[in-house]
């Protein structure tokens, strides 16, 4: 297990590793949002992934770093989101169990989603002390190998790829605009960005809501996250220090942006590129229309980080 | 124009003719619901087409194939949905005026989109009579060219356009399933898969409250849609003389599928393929949900004919 900052070689070697298992997802273009915002805009589309969002790449990648003995009784974790889903469906390519806890009041469109990957879902109730500690009583339990969400390195390696294979497509990228939650997909960014496009600068797109990623790359320390209040639910958790030490020494910048935004910007995705895109995954184009000037005739490229929605709510009333 | 039936010339001529207007769309798959119905599924996605329907295609290669005299004073129909959309957008290419006869009543999303391409839009009665006469004093003032929105052999070969593609880039398909409203893109179908993939059968599924095509199907001769009632809005129209005697000769089977077995398909797509798909887009996937005997282990291409739909409206309530 990697116990430093990935390096170029490690994030090769994820993909590498989980590339048979996971969608290179398509990069797709939209000439009237292109027109709109006046910049080229390259969707890295990862509502297509493996479970609907990027979460596949970077549990699937330390499920697959785990020596036999490690994954031998299993691997476990808390989420109500994306990431239960992707280590549900990890344990199901190394062929182990998978030990999930999620809050009781979970939407049942989740809770099936992770059973239907043949996981073992664990209730407790819906606050981050029973998640944490009804967690830790089934590790002790089952012995079951916990992957953190996003402050691990190989976790942070595997999320990498998905820049890293959008770099690959398209080079000369500007900007990179993810969002950021509990910071996975950004630091990965950061470090494909590092090692493979340099002059690319990393943004990200946080919601008013659940501001603690821009309050601590403002003040240069981790704020956490307290009862934050936003439509895109992916969105949060607290940095953690892994997380944090690689943005900190490489985004650009943090915006943020409203929930009416986001809402906007995911309409205009649904409408006019007909694909499903969660709240979450359109902060990033939600930053973009909010900064027009700072990304105007730039060629930038947006990770859409996943496509998991309620569909019997209706965002857009 | 064309004054009979397409050959595989006029048809390769109608791609070349629009080809670089038009996208050639991905052609999807998608593993779990593939396993719900035992087959192997390729998705046609013409929900990505330019005005998110198949109905760019025929529009365009109609407009594109008049002479300078013919476009002249402008192209005209009469349509409240993917035609009207289709015409504005040929006029757009061709640099001609388009003047679209839409009922009063017609959703303002539709008439914006209509309008956003420089379309003159003329309001009428919401009823076919009105159409029809409206649309009949439009072209004698101002001598525009009226477009049908199917029964023409130039359009018929522009929408064959779309299997064509289907049919290059999967060879060997047992089935290709389109919806049924007028006719042009299931007539279209037959006569590219006559001409490129002998061995493929041609099946059409069409809703219950609008079963005009299976009634003629089964009859041999034309019978009229009255008041059909189906949340696939696309579909209401009768067949032509001119769609009808092609579906006649090569249409394998047409099978009906109320709304909601259209409603569920409908969310299986945007569910798990992360697309928006129109309902009249979803009929052929339900149509092979409704009778997996026919189609168990075959190899199965759907035409998802379109992707506009009512954001405001939720189909899953």
């Amino acid at each position: 297990m990697l116990q430093k900052e990935p390096g170029l070689k490690d994030i090769k070697e994820a993909l590498n590793r989980i590339g048979k298992h996971i969608h290179q997802t398509p990069v797709l273009r939209n000439r009237t949002i292109e027109k709109l915002v006046g910049c080229e805009l390259f969707f890295k589309c990862e509502n297509f992934q493996k479970i609907g969002a990027f979460k596949a790449r970077g549990a699937l990648n330390t499920a697959l770093s785990l020596s036999n003995d490690q994954s031998y009784n299993g691997i476990a974790t808390h989420s109500s989101g994306n990431h239960a889903q992707a280590i549900a469906y990890a344990a199901s390519i190394v062929g182990t169990k998978a030990f999930i806890v999620m809050p009781r009041n979970a939407p049942e469109v989740k809770v099936n989603a992770v059973r239907d990957y043949g996981a073992e879902i664990i209730f407790c109730e819906p606050n981050l002390e029973a998640r944490e500690r009804t967690l830790r009583e089934i590790v002790e339990k089952t012995a079951a190998y916990f992957i953190h969400p996003y402050n691990d390195y190989n976790v942070i390696a595997g999320q990498a790829t998905a820049s890293y294979e959008l770099i690959q497509e398209i080079p000369g990228l500007d900007f990179i605009v993810t969002p950021v939650g509990g910071g996975g997909l950004l630091s990965g960014t950061v470090l494909s960005s590092r090692y493979t496009s340099i002059a690319t600068k990393v943004i990200a797109g946080e919601p008013e809501g659940a501001d603690d990623a821009y309050q601590s790359f403002k003040k240069g320390k981790i704020v956490p996250s307290i009862n934050p209040n936003t439509i895109a639910d992916g969105l949060l958790t607290s940095l953690g220090d892994k997380t944090f030490n690689i943005i900190k020494s490489g985004v650009e910048n943090i915006y943020l942006v409203n929930d009416e935004e986001i809402v906007s910007a995911m309409k205009l995705i649904w409408e006019r590129m007909k694909i499903i895109v969660e709240p979450s995954g359109a902060v990033p184009l939600a930053t973009v229309l909010k900064n027009k000037d700072t990304f105007l005739n730039k060629k930038i490229g947006i990770i859409i980080s996943g496509g998991n929605v309620d569909l019997s709510k209706n965002y857009f009333i």
